[in-house]
């Protein structure tokens, strides 16, 4: 997977990496701990270092790089705009505006879009929609979820990121997963009754029905480790919703825009929330823009109402540009099905790693969105590394793909394959085959009983 | 005023209003109420609306445009970088990013940046920051002040905004303005002890000192009235900071680059808060970013502990490469010295305005970043809409200017004239004469004492 590109900028990669090193922070990290690779350029599935190394990049970035790195339509559509008009204040009209603005409400079936620049502050503003719009201030949300870091939509999320950083924005009270893996009441297939939403309407009735504005879930849990919800949770929470007249949200912002071979996820089941978050697959994150898409009861209050809400770059041309270009793309090349068959083959390969390496758990997966969950013992289930934390193995694990430069997104057990939805079979086969040497090495490391270094 | 220019696009502008109307929620707007203009393009101090009309922008879009509409070095150096790398994950090191990191240090005289998209994520993760280093909660801010929308920021503002999404975050304190005009001490000054500064030092007691983090305000007030502290206010506020250990967070987001000829507000009064924090000028609205701005302190803490924050587009490679050239236009086209210049002869209008019209009762600038507080009557100081209101009066100025296409911020009884840095004299002058014919309509309509309609 090494090839060699000339680099075209003018600090040399050594100069890049000091400058960020010294004069910028970075995300969730102990900078002094950080030592961050420096990035010149990209095509398709791969992106090239300083050293001019190609990676495989299996994780499409933070799982947004949906359309791959540099796709030559989107660096158009983006150069086009800027000349064209490249910022127009939130109060103004733009032909990109309208135009993504329409698209969305076309693939969705909802109604209105309100634009944001991420997924946070996506997730905020729908909150602050639902509590104007029931009247109702309570928000229920899950505990193996994030949805961002502003502190209204990290107050939202259960992940523990969240810590370290409340008390958070009252009125949120937190469900449990539907996490079959690891039922969290105990169940298996056999003695299920879908416990993961009936105590969903035992929370209701304790926190009162009229008290709660909305029920807010990833589309399909992300960065908590991939739960993939079994087939009729949907229907069951739409149900529930309507009977106390509590607002759906779903934050598709890792799950939405193809990652799943779908616009949404939730239309794998059927069901329409009343109001879908968004951002990453959006435009790929070739521009910053996220989006709130609301139906036609949210839409209508706010016709009579005051949306207390905004952001200077709601609506920036050059953003609602991209995700024009980029919605258009995944129409005209026809990704989704794309996806739907690297899916199937992902899973087949990911289902032959189950059954044949002893620390594969469990594996999880819709289209190209899926993670393999490890553990010490499949009888025990004893997690490979703790809730909130890591280990020796998953260390080794980890390296042993970064050695072959293989860009991969891991984080306490878990492991995902989230590539760029325009990947090769051959690369996504190449990619997979250095995650087999690596399940091997743990499965080495737990047979010996050594712990890795 | 008026000139035509060909729209460029595809969708006819009747058409683009429709679809974002029917499709696009406006920020802070009753949407059955809001009528948006078609913007198509622009250059310089102008914008060209759907009828192919020019518009002098004197409010720099949302008072963040400061190079202009559609500056060609802008516009190179986004498509440069679009073609070289559009996008790399936020823990990548890239050359923009670094060097705008670089930048910033320079012109501010701190040491490192944390990337956002816009002024709420900025002064969100600022307040995180100014939690974790110091280990306590409270955060002093001010009752006239805007710091964003997001849950955290928006709980940090006093602005009326807030009011219908509260409670917000705890811990956050609130003081009053150095509003010298209406002083809330009841001071002339003759008898003023700098009780805006001295009340905060009884406040700090009164919650305990070691129990406050951070005190948070706008380099100079913005959008809540444009308040331009007396002299001696920062290196007072500099001092209780340094006495009892708190950090001292300055929001330059409207303030900053330019605005007011310096590269933030605060250098006009020579003293350097701990943080510092930035967006709109910053890029100038061409490509979203903010930037949270530390000084040593700040960064050494988080060399060994964990920086509990992040977005997937911190560090976006365009944003940050629309920083740098931005930056680089500021000192490379002399942009400050011209503000100084044109600054000189606005404070020299707003000071004839002040004597020759009986409805402004004030007016208050830096640079070009300049306000009118319009009133009923001198001496009473009545203002011409109330508090978060707004009046017949009011209206007839707003639509007066409109009808002369000048572009205007006017918020209650204030009126903004914050036009982009690179306008000319003779369009400053253009635009001043409108604003003066509108003052002269509204003295006719008080004296007459006849309510517009
Ligand atoms: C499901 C989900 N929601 C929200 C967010 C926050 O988005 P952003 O980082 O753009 O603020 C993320 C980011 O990873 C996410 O995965
Ligand atoms: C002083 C100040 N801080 C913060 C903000 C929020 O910035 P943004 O709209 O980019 O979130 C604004 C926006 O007007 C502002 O004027």
């Amino acid at each position: 997977m090494t090839s060699t590109q000339e680099r075209p900028g003018v600090a040399s990669a050594h100069d890049i990496a000091q400058m960020n090193r010294d004069y910028t922070m970075f995300s969730w990290s102990v900078q002094g701990a950080s030592t961050p690779m420096v990035m010149t350029g990209g095509k398709g599935s791969h992106f090239y270092d300083g050293a001019g190394q190609s990676w495989l990049d299996f994780s499409s970035q933070l799982i947004n790089l949906n359309v791959g790195h540099q796709h030559p339509r989107m660096l158009e559509a983006i150069k086009k705009q800027v000349d064209q008009l490249c910022f127009a204040g939130p109060s103004f009209a733009t032909e990109p505006r309208g135009l993504l603005g329409k698209k969305l409400a076309e693939v969705t079936g909802l109604a209105k879009a309100f634009f944001t620049l991420g997924g946070s502050e996506a997730n905020e503003n729908a909150i602050k929609m639902a509590r104007l719009v029931t009247g109702r201030d309570k928000i229920i949300t899950r505990y193996r979820s994030y949805h961002g870091a502003t502190m209204g939509s990290m107050s939202a999320s259960g992940d523990p990121r969240r810590w370290p950083v409340e008390p958070g924005v009252p009125g949120v009270v937190r469900v449990f997963d539907p996490y079959c893996y690891r039922c969290p009441f105990g169940k298996t297939p056999d003695s299920c009754g879908r416990e993961c939403v009936s105590h969903i309407e035992e929370v209701i009735q304790m926190e009162g029905p009229e008290s709660i504005a909305a029920i807010l879930v990833e589309g399909i849990t992300g960065s908590n480790g991939l739960i993939v919800p079994p087939d009729d949770y949907y229907p069951k929470l739409r149900a529930l919703c309507d009977k106390y007249g509590i607002l759906l949200i779903t934050d598709e912002v890792m799950s939405g825009f193809g990652r799943t071979g779908k616009w949404v996820a939730t239309q794998h089941w059927g069901i329409k929330p009343d109001i879908i978050t968004c951002a990453k697959g959006l435009t790929s994150g070739y521009m910053p823009l996220g989006a709130v898409i609301v139906n036609g009861r949210v839409a209508d209050y706010f016709e009579t109402h005051m949306l207390w809400g905004g952001l200077t770059y709601s609506g920036h041309p050059v953003s609602c540009a991209a995700g024009v270009e980029n919605l258009a793309i995944y129409e005209e090349e026809d990704i989704f099905a794309r996806v739907d068959d690297l899916g199937a083959h992902l899973a087949a390969r990911l289902e032959a790693m189950k059954a044949k390496y002893a620390c594969v758990g469990d594996v999880r997966y819709k289209g190209l969105f899926s993670v393999l969950e490890l553990v010490k013992d499949k009888a025990t289930k004893e997690p490979l590394a703790p809730f909130n934390g890591t280990s020796p193995e998953m260390n080794a694990l980890a390296g042993h793909i970064k050695s072959k430069q293989v860009y991969a997104y891991s984080r306490f057990n878990f492991l995902w394959v989230c590539p760029p939805l325009v990947i090769t079979k051959e690369e996504l086969d190449a990619g997979l085959d250095v995650y087999e040497e690596g399940l091997a090495k743990v499965d080495a490391l737990l047979g010996a009983g050594v712990a890795a270094d």
